[in-house]
């Protein structure tokens, strides 16, 4: 890496395919279909990775990010956003070419659909588990029911139930997942156990990265869509889904200027670079990433006396200790571990692994 | 706008083009020479309307930025983040075509640059006037003389002193504004005092957006650098340095679903979208923009009963009154003001004007 001239962002491509198989063996070892969510990596590269581990289906967060995989020959693929109407045209052409799920949360996309699919699609009702974002309250039942009679097999088919349980992104212990998990289980069980006596086969889609990273049970769930655990990341790290050593993505940024007398180094890495995502640690103090030492060939574990205590637009400030400031002069390069990589990722648009192959994104 | 199907950027170039002349103006009337942040729009486009209010010098915030204006037509340009060692061949590059201004604020720096600058650059010496991010401390004049003494007139021309007044950012009133500026004027004509005795012109370069769209004292200033009065944001309405009706871009952003019991509905746009910037209002809620009802030809004032409240990566959730509510549907576009003008344009990286004009930005 001793070329790098700017931010760039680092793959640690051993670490990521680990983390795939890992989810994958775990999915297989609980009968449960993996349909991984493609919209922290965002890369036809990476997502060829999957391909190894028996993947086939995948999961996006636009319709933009749909025709981007179709076009890279993955041709059974679920929108995890709900149906957009102004962007009919490119799902009905979407739709005409490869298995395409959708996903509605109200009678008048429903509606929308049935008037204006040209070629049939999946559909997904999603299901609000506890995370009050988009999707039907999951004791809901009446409406799913008047949801469900809409659907006109002719028009599309009916795939099953869909959840985002983002409220374990809230935990901060591995135990406190594994509790609002049970919770999702409770009332996906209980959805099963009422339309189980409506429909011959009832299908459920979960999949928040912290609950498929920690759980053990999965009873009576179907598929699982994370996406995050491909890099993982500091909030990841801090939630109790990963260790430190599992996250596979790190900024090297050139260090600018020391300023000893306040604890503290300023990098060429900002909110452009690493996104505004903040967390708070446990004294109170903003944590936009936390830091590592760089090495040949990846990083060394996170360094305990140093953290990114604030980001402008292209300047990140390390508050760090006198040790790590001492072995740190401007022109060195410096690691940071993003908050949240899927935004960094976003943000970066490209990727270098360790061993100096560059990887695309989506545009 | 009724034709778009997915967020877009949208800008008033008007309320644009109007806040760049109220600038202007503002520098000459009070003979201060008008400097103007490109990192904002960082747009080739944009940049070219500033030149009917005769700026000729600009300053970005990286050396790609500088390499681009520089294809774009300016031959003056002040990189206003301390020099990053690691790009000195560009920035050699660069010195060589263009009159280039580069920041520095060590010894070491200065030192590096005497050494392997190849081509006449301007070195400005940044201060640190009470926002501790990157700059000597104003009143260690000390280290300021040994840094001047360094700069060798054969190898690079000392242009005068940097600073830029972050500490506005944090002000939440007008009033607030004008002390924090007028602390800044105390300092830096202090440091001007110190060195009228050593050298012949001293020169100061100022400019936060809050403390040159409120002040009417420049006293002592030489040069301002604002950058997001071009656009203003929400932040800067809160700040007390913009009206909203002066903030020159929205997002507009398809409606895909509505939740009257819970008093919000979600649009297509999110954190990858609008950045995750937020502000606390006065009732502790976090604020990610603002909300506006879109015209045909730009936006009415903000709504006084919505606001964003939660982005995830492609959601905005917006928070409303039911009278609110009430007048959109799944499939209609509305707008969102965003808090951080210059993070949500770099993340949309394309404008589309009020008069359906397409606008580029750097990649």
């Amino acid at each position: 890496m001793e070329h790098l001239r700017y931010p760039t962002l680092i793959l640690d491509k051993k670490k990521c395919i680990a983390n795939i198989e890992r989810m994958a063996l775990k999915a297989k070892a609980h009968q449960v279909k993996f349909r991984p969510h493609f919209k922290t990596h965002a890369s036809a590269e990476i997502g060829n990775w999957y391909r190894d581990f028996g993947v086939t289906g995948i999961t996006v967060s636009s319709v933009r990010m749909a025709g981007y995989f179709a076009q890279n020959g993955w041709d059974d693929i679920t929108i995890a956003f709900p149906v957009n109407l102004r962007e009919i045209g490119e799902i009905n052409e979407l739709a005409g070419k490869i298995k395409l799920n959708l996903l509605v949360e109200s009678l008048d996309t429903i509606e929308f659909l049935m008037k204006n699919l040209k070629s049939a699609a999946g559909i997904f009702i999603e299901i609000d588990t506890g995370y009050p974002r988009t999707g039907v309250r999951a004791d809901n039942f009446d409406l799913m029911e008047k949801m469900l009679k809409k659907v006109h097999p002719s028009i599309a088919g009916f795939k099953g139930f869909l959840t985002h349980s983002g409220q374990t992104y809230s935990a901060t212990s591995k135990e406190e997942i594994l509790q609002l998990h049970q919770q999702v289980l409770y009332k996906l069980n209980d959805l099963r156990n009422h339309f189980s006596g409506i429909m011959e086969d009832v299908f459920i889609s979960t999949g928040d990265t912290p609950s498929c990273s920690v759980a053990h049970n999965f009873e009576g769930i179907n598929e699982i869509r994370p996406g995050n655990f491909v890099f993982y990341d500091v909030m990841q790290e801090m939630i109790g889904s990963c260790d430190a050593n599992q996250i596979a993505v790190a900024i090297a940024c050139p260090v600018v200027a020391k300023y000893p007398d306040r604890n503290q180094m300023v990098v060429y890495g900002g909110s452009v670079h690493l996104s505004k995502e903040m967390l708070v640690g446990k004294t109170g103090e903003r944590i936009f990433g936390k830091v590592v030492k760089l090495m040949d060939n990846g990083w060394e574990e996170p360094y305990a006396g140093a953290f990114v205590s604030s980001l402008s637009q292209e300047h990140g400030i390390i508050t760090a200790t006198v040790n790590i400031l001492n072995s740190y002069s401007a022109g060195d390069l410096i690691g940071i571990l993003p908050v949240h990589s899927c935004l960094t990722a976003h943000a970066m648009k490209h990727y270098l692994t360790t061993d100096n192959e560059h990887i695309a994104m989506m545009d």
